[in-house]
């Protein structure tokens, strides 16, 4: 449990690469995680090569973590594999659809947990990168994704040249739900935000942008509503170019 | 590495409850996974309740194990919390799109594979329901599940009464493409999937689905086009009156 109790993201790598047989002993125990049907549909890229971090950087907006890590992982939803297995095999595909999507992304997701996990028992550090979907047409390109593969998320791995503070997370009661889903009062959300709005660095967020409240730094600078349609229209234009939403 | 490397689909459960403390010691463990920018866009609903379980099992296909296990815990994208956090703190939310129901699914996910490492941890066994996308809509309506909410996956668990044997999994170098996807052709294919048409378990499948090859017992049984793109079509109707698709 210390392993996943312990979690931080890391951003500051050691210049040092990781060994093949470890990288290929994360990916392994990633691959043991669930899988719908067993039928294993992702695919996992590994990025080493500086070049191809040059070329991927503007995608993940150049955070310098996309570069300073040894290792990019980006994870597949990847229905094209499976496909042509059937074909191959006398049997006709019909995965050209959102849910096939769907079901590849949960499969996906669920091996990049568990790398991330087997990377941290390893001495690893991790950092996720939310900027693949955001662009993953640009991505597609570079890693020369095939129709019905999509790209759900990356992982940046690497040895920790730095030791952050763990960050705070909700308590507990404001994520979970008896039997049924009790909805947020004011008083409810006051409750379970009070300890994030309280902390020096909420603070100094506020006023670094120049905002009245901890959410408008959320609503107006960080997760904007005019980005959200963008890149919502973005994704789903690019599930249709995948052959998803056929 | 053991827990993830050993990890085997429990669908028989000891008739033993889990203690609150084990139960919300495993979620607590979820909730230290990545998400996105801190949001924690996600919430978890226990279902324990016997009643409740025999509601939801027909949407779940009335898999056994949706209603002998002690413990069913659905996983649900929510930025219904965040924005109302949003809204109660003069801060004006932009969520009510489908790079946010992604983006919130990312989390939830992250979070129930963290909650199925951390049990298996314990000592107790999981089974994934695949079904909770396919009928998100009765669950939405039987968990209460507010808009701008949407649960991605359920996840059963208690303490193992059955000791199966691993399933097989495709060759690492079936799913790990290096530093470019290479597509499969047909010598590929047949590499990759040879071990497991070759299984006992496979031509067993073959012969009892009446079919040529075990390919087309996917195609044919299992997961059928016009099942998918019945529940494709399914999914998007939930996604937009769940308020992800304005």
């Amino acid at each position: 449990m210390d392993i996943l109790n312990n979690h931080v993201t890391i951003r500051k790598f050691k210049d040092k690469p990781l060994s093949k047989d470890l990288l290929e002993s994360i990916i392994y125990s990633g691959c043991r995680a669930s899988t719908t049907g067993n039928m294993q549909v992702y695919s996992v890229i590994i990025t080493e090569d500086n070049n191809r971090k040059k070329e991927l950087a503007p995608y993940h907006f150049n955070q310098p973590v996309a570069i300073n890590a040894p290792v990019l992982l980006t994870f597949v939803a990847d229905f094209n594999r499976f496909s042509k297995w059937c074909q191959f095999n006398n049997a006709n595909p019909g995965y050209s659809n959102f849910i096939s999507f769907f079901t590849a992304a949960i499969d996906a997701l669920l091996v990049a947990q568990n790398v991330c996990v087997a990377a941290e028992n390893n001495g690893l550090g991790i950092c996720y990168l939310g900027t693949t979907t955001y662009n993953a047409a640009e991505i597609i390109n570079i890693l020369k994704l095939p129709r019905l593969t999509f790209p759900v998320t990356t992982v940046a791995i690497g040895y920790p040249d730095e030791s952050p503070v763990q960050p705070d997370r909700l308590p507990l009661e404001g994520v979970i739900h008896i039997e049924e889903y009790k909805d947020y009062t004011k008083e409810l959300i006051d409750k379970f935000y009070t300890f994030k709005e309280g902390l020096e660095s909420s603070k100094e967020f506020i006023k670094e942008n120049k905002k009245e409240t901890l959410a408008q730094v959320f609503t107006d600078v960080r997760y904007k509503e005019g980005d959200n349609e963008f890149f919502s229209g973005k994704m789903i234009q690019t599930l249709k170019d995948q052959g998803f939403l056929e």
